[in-house]
């Protein structure tokens, strides 16, 4: 028996990995269904099959288990420098405001008119709230915007953009406007925008 | 006596209109101590010296008295042409990061090491959650914006900024790039950024 048991043991997941994968995946279907406010630990426990210790033990409260799943809602968007930054940039960029779209319209009817941020900032906020969430969330950011910034120096090395340039400022030009337009000053988000942005950006202002 | 009366009456504020500034008053003075989570309503109608009734009639909920608190935190900046738009850009987002770093610092202790969002972030939440909430940030922002886009016209009026510069999409990347760093990714904020970031925007990526 124990000769038979323990390759199976290693080829498998170790158990706790494995309820930690349905356990995120069971909070990502109920949080698109039920939005930030309806969502509920327990019941993602009960979807999950596993019990509610276990799901507490990995995620103490509501706000750490969203963040661990808000992962899912960005695409993983290729990111590889084509030798035209401009289109890259604007590639990027259509994804992250789709990312955020679906993001904000989580718990809400498909037809709902209502344009507020909804998840994304109460991801925010949950970050502000607790220094653990906001270490992960900073370092998810920082994961995912290093590619991008490895594009942008790409860029820079092929002489599409100047010497000098600093690829974070820029990256913090071209996310923060999306952003800002989400959480500040609810204008609207679209495919015109960002190539608008993306234009204006590396073209600069001064005449 | 009715005639001594009614001077009087016209020359003083209504009456719902003292009590709101003392509320309001004592709100921020309270939001300043104790930031969002230990932030009472009955606290500040107390301390206000106001029915609770009266607070609540005026702002339904924690989230609706917040946000009617915290233009405050923005200093009025004054907002005029100078003839050079970097350095007008320079002091006001300056100013900028120093209402966001003073209403992020509330209910903290001065000497508090954490870099978190902190009420910027429930701000946001609060826009996102409640309708007429994102309705009066998104109008309190609207107006606020529309001083630095006059300004930023008149810059590309006298010649200093390009004549096909659409002035929203220019301060999107300026705004946007701080509220990202202190809202998402955490980096941190100070005036050598606020040059870099006016610099880079002015002088466009593309070489």
């Amino acid at each position: 028996m124990d000769t038979e048991k323990e390759p199976t043991v290693r080829r498998g997941r170790p158990r706790s990995e494995g309820a930690d994968a349905r356990i995120v995946d069971a909070a990502l279907a109920l949080l698109i269904e039920r939005g930030y406010d309806r969502f509920s630990v327990d019941e993602a426990a009960s979807r999950a099959g596993v019990a509610k210790t276990t799901l507490y033990r990995r995620w103490p409260t509501k706000d750490h288990l969203i963040v661990a799943v808000v992962g899912r809602f960005q695409d993983t968007v290729p990111v590889e420098y084509s030798g035209d930054v401009r289109a890259d940039l604007v590639r990027y960029l259509t994804a992250i405001v789709s990312g955020l779209d679906r993001m904000r319209r989580a718990g809400r009817p498909a037809t709902s008119g209502d344009s507020s941020a909804g998840l994304v900032a109460e991801v925010a906020a949950a970050a502000a709230r607790h220094q653990d969430v906001g270490a992960a969330v900073q370092e998810m950011f920082r994961r995912r915007n290093a590619l991008v910034l490895g594009l942008l120096e790409q860029a820079r090395d092929q002489g599409e953009l100047r010497t000098g340039i600093d690829p974070e400022v820029l990256f913090d030009q071209l996310a923060g406007a999306l952003y800002y337009r989400l959480l500040i000053t609810g204008r609207p988000l679209d495919e015109a925008y960002v190539e608008h942005l993306v234009a204006d950006a590396l073209r600069g202002a001064s005449a």
